[in-house]
């Protein structure tokens, strides 16, 4: 059983302030937690489960990540999802990473301030094999748990990275930025850099002004004639960028 | 002002079965009103509003609308959003709409359940020109705030039918059914029949076991060399196919 400190601790980082201050953050479901503990074993501190749904016996724990069986009722006080799913693992933050040996691919995400957003565009990074993400000033924390929720797995094989706007167009970075911008080169004959640097912008207010005016290169999903919406959920941008941008590792 | 039935009344929207049984339902936001009253000016009932925040003069409001002045306490009490904008207006139900004149092309959206993707794709198909969405059997209702909200002003520019997969696989059907499915032929090789209709399937579960063990054609966004997530969210699938299927409007 968890102790009420432990209880009253692992609800605490429901808030991003203590989640930030001890680095630690959780990830519910049984998929997902298995999912963590093979990405990073050096990472899962302990698996909190309801004894009547899950048994340890069915997981590869690894060494020093402790289990613990808990009553429903106490997997609903510590569950940060609506329908918790009676299992969740503990996990602590990683290092900064590196960016990936060989990469030519960065994504940029210049302040996505939806965490559904930022949890899907790293679940489809993740399916098009573009494992270096930027996040930008202003985007949503990763650890917060509706990004975990919505990036399922992915979350634990993506390197994330900060950085500015600034660092990335100052010409000492090997990465050619490309703006997802409404008035840009059209897609199918867009033309991607070798090493490039895919930045898209905040749902509301697009691209921050600096990168808009600057001489960035430009790509657009073209509206089809019928059309009318009036724009992209970023999300589904991102699909089709990363879609197009990364055909040419399978042909 | 609102009387205190009109309150009671607008409140009880938030429940699918009062949508259902007075074939009315609210949407909110300065922009999606206004999209509102110019795509469905028939259907606008009222537009209630705080008049600290929006003045009836600087909208074109259609014969029959009424304009509703009211506070902002009241506005809390009737919104169905979190973060309520001061807006809204209350919508009678379409009418079970004909197929757009002479289209080439149907989503069927097969028990899609989450109201976010189901919002994001109505978004999706407007902006690629596809305007008639069949809701299959399972599928969340279109009425429902969060699929409301995703929608932006697109739900009111496409047109929602019933049906069910076996309609279309009946083969008295002029469009050919496509399944986005796992193990179909890869995207960009793939040949859309002239009249397709594009069938997308449950975020857990995939296209109902009748339509995937039927000789359909099949359609697969391959995952990359170095992907690593299991699937692709149904949303971000629709829009990678929207876009190459749409293509042919615009070269």
């Amino acid at each position: 059983m968890l102790s009420r400190n432990q209880v009253s601790f692992i609800r605490s980082l429901a808030d991003r302030k203590q989640r930030q201050k001890y680095h630690k953050f959780i990830a519910e479901g049984d998929k997902v937690v298995r999912e963590a503990l093979q990405a990073w074993p050096d990472r899962a501190l302990s698996v909190i489960a309801d004894p009547s749904r899950f048994d340890a016996r069915d997981y590869a724990l690894p060494p020093g990540c402790a289990w613990v069986d808990t009553d429903k009722s106490t997997m609903e006080k510590i569950s940060q999802v609506s329908t918790p799913p009676g299992i969740l693992v503990v996990l602590r933050f990683p290092d900064t990473p590196p960016l990936s040996a060989g990469t030519t691919r960065l994504l940029y995400l210049d302040a996505i301030r939806d965490p559904g957003n930022l949890g899907t565009i790293i679940r489809t990074a993740d399916w098009f094999g573009v494992h270096d993400l930027v996040l930008g000033p202003g985007t949503v924390e990763w650890a917060n748990p509706k990004v975990v929720q919505a990036a399922m797995g992915s979350l634990f094989r993506v390197r994330l990275h900060a950085g500015t706007l600034v660092d990335l167009a100052s010409g000492s970075s090997p990465f050619i930025p490309v703006v997802a911008d409404m008035e840009g080169e059209a897609l199918d004959s867009f033309r991607w850099p070798e090493k490039t640097c895919l930045v898209l912008g905040n749902e509301s207010h697009g691209i921050s002004p600096d990168l808009r005016m600057s001489d960035a290169l430009k790509v657009t999903i073209p509206k089809r004639r019928e059309g009318a919406a009036e724009s992209l959920n970023v999300s589904i941008a991102s699909g089709i960028l990363l879609n197009a941008w990364t055909l040419q590792d399978i042909v």
